[in-house]
């Protein structure tokens, strides 16, 4: 085996960020997904439910780049009365050419949180009106604030209206935000009421938008949904928008909000979806007027993965970190 | 992250071998899978054409052990021409409460092929006659060797018959053999011939093993076919067995000889088929008679895998092996 890169959290939260570059890194992989003959097979899930503990590992190739990544996502959700944090994940980089593993990234979720954040900036740039500024966040979790500070890098917001189910977070986050009005909303409704863009970022069970949340131009990343049983746009809402967007439909259609408008039966005409990549890529118009209410539906795919580890390394390489390890 | 053990494939060639206690915890892991809510899920499996590469992810909690594991087995069949190995390989072990990375067995395929030959030696230990001692190897790559060596722990082989495609390769494994009589076989019919016990060990896509050499009282453990196109027993032989054993039925019903005997209208009853593991834990009979013809197909499950590792991971540790990784 040749030498393999051990990288950090620290090595790795030293040398990348959420920012225009790990923005393009997320895009570029959307493109390869509708351009290039990328595998990406579907997600391998073990359920460890003696100890309430999930893993799911991801992958994907994306043709072009020197190297893919496997990642794998603990979630043991017993964690915090050890005093450990529930979610925790590493991921492999391999040589696309000779399978060798290149780099360990122990980055305990962190390029996670990046890739699944700007993969929601993305969506917003490609899917929402240009002069969007007022924003809803229902939930208050790490990915509500990483959300925001994504879209920020495409959108100029001025307003950020937050609902959560613990109003002491959703008060939190909102104090958290510098240079735009920010306030907690005390229901979905107030939260929804007249704004551009809303993002969903809750593991709701229960859907909490509702047709009568749909304006004009609206629209909505739902990225809360990575499971079956995870639901934040109800059937009628998913099927009453004009334009539906999943960042993979393999996914989207088992695992993501698009799941429950099919069960539902909400949904029927199978030809009006779409996938991110192909708005990225011109193969699909996207938004055609002002006036469309737009939902894209993130369940998070092995292709961000290899996308953002590869930028990672790269990164971490030429700032010289980490440790190589040459048994 | 708490600390992270890495072992090298040469710290664990320096504690574990293909023995009696490897062959124990394989052993163990197969009777759980009969007798405890094992969750093995599907192998996830990465193609990578462009490279001529393929990876196989496996992964299984067995109750009962406090990590599991997760493996890695890229095949990049380029390699060679590069000066690497084609195959390589690493496991991943978590803890099974928390889903913490204890450590990463940087193995290259050791271990995978140490547990890939115990589970070839519990199988004829449960189905072949105590008194086997004649066997055909088909095949004269690393594997026939190593289920060779793992078979003269269960059984006491006196004559050995090798048929390979390449003369040269069967003479070399034969001549490696020490204190039995071994021999090249110029065809699979003169391998066969007599044998008490057969295993089958290549890659190969066109059946080799025909119902003409189904003599009453034979074993065959087929363990070369761990993809849908490989293929070394003929479907109607593999129907005329009287015993068909899995080590998993769920994978050899779409990877393993089964399929092929499936797909060709060979079968039909799926009421004779069993598992390695309930033959094991008693659930099943096994073989009633010394004339019987028994068939163990084996492809290789991610339950084998968390066994090995396991094992692996408390000699080393307790060998003082390894290298802490703390970030």
């Amino acid at each position: 085996m040749a030498e393999t890169l051990l990288l950090s959290e620290s090595d790795l939260r030293a040398c990348l960020a959420l920012d225009a570059a790990s923005l393009d890194a997320v895009e570029h992989a959307f493109r390869l997904l509708a351009t290039a003959a990328v595998a990406m097979p579907p997600i391998l899930r073990l359920d460890i439910p003696e100890h309430n503990g999930e893993v799911d590992v991801k992958t994907a190739y994306l043709p072009g780049l020197p190297r893919f990544a496997i990642k794998v996502s603990p979630g043991f959700f017993d964690n915090p009365a050890l005093g450990l944090p529930s979610l925790n994940g590493l991921m492999m980089l391999f040589c696309a050419r000779t399978g060798l593993l290149d780099a360990l990234l122990l980055d305990n979720g962190f390029l996670t949180a990046v890739r699944t954040a700007a993969a929601g900036a993305v969506a917003a740039k490609w899917l929402s009106r240009p002069e969007s500024s007022r924003v809803a966040v229902l939930g208050a979790g790490e990915q509500a604030r990483l959300q925001l500070a994504a879209l920020r890098l495409v959108r100029d917001v001025r307003e950020v209206r937050v609902w959560a189910r613990d109003p002491a977070r959703a008060a939190a986050l909102a104090a958290g935000l510098q240079g735009v009005e920010a306030r907690v909303a005390e229901s979905v409704d107030a939260a929804m009421d007249g704004v551009d863009i809303a993002i969903t970022t809750t593991p709701s069970r229960e859907p909490l938008i509702q047709p009568r949340h749909l304006q004009p131009g609206l629209h909505i990343t739902a990225m809360g949904s990575d499971a079956e049983h995870k639901n934040e746009i109800a059937p009628a809402a998913l099927a009453a928008c004009d334009l539906y967007v999943a960042d993979r439909l393999s996914q989207t259609r088992v695992l993501g909000e698009l799941h429950h408008a099919l069960a539902a039966g909400a949904l029927k005409d199978s030809s009006a979806l779409a996938e991110l990549g192909q708005v990225i890529a011109g193969q699909h118009p996207g938004r055609t007027s002002a006036a469309q209410v737009s939902l894209c539906d993130l369940t998070g795919t092995g292709a961000q993965d290899t996308a953002i580890a590869s930028f990672a390394f790269d990164r971490a390489r030429a700032a010289g970190k980490g440790f190589v390890f040459n048994p």
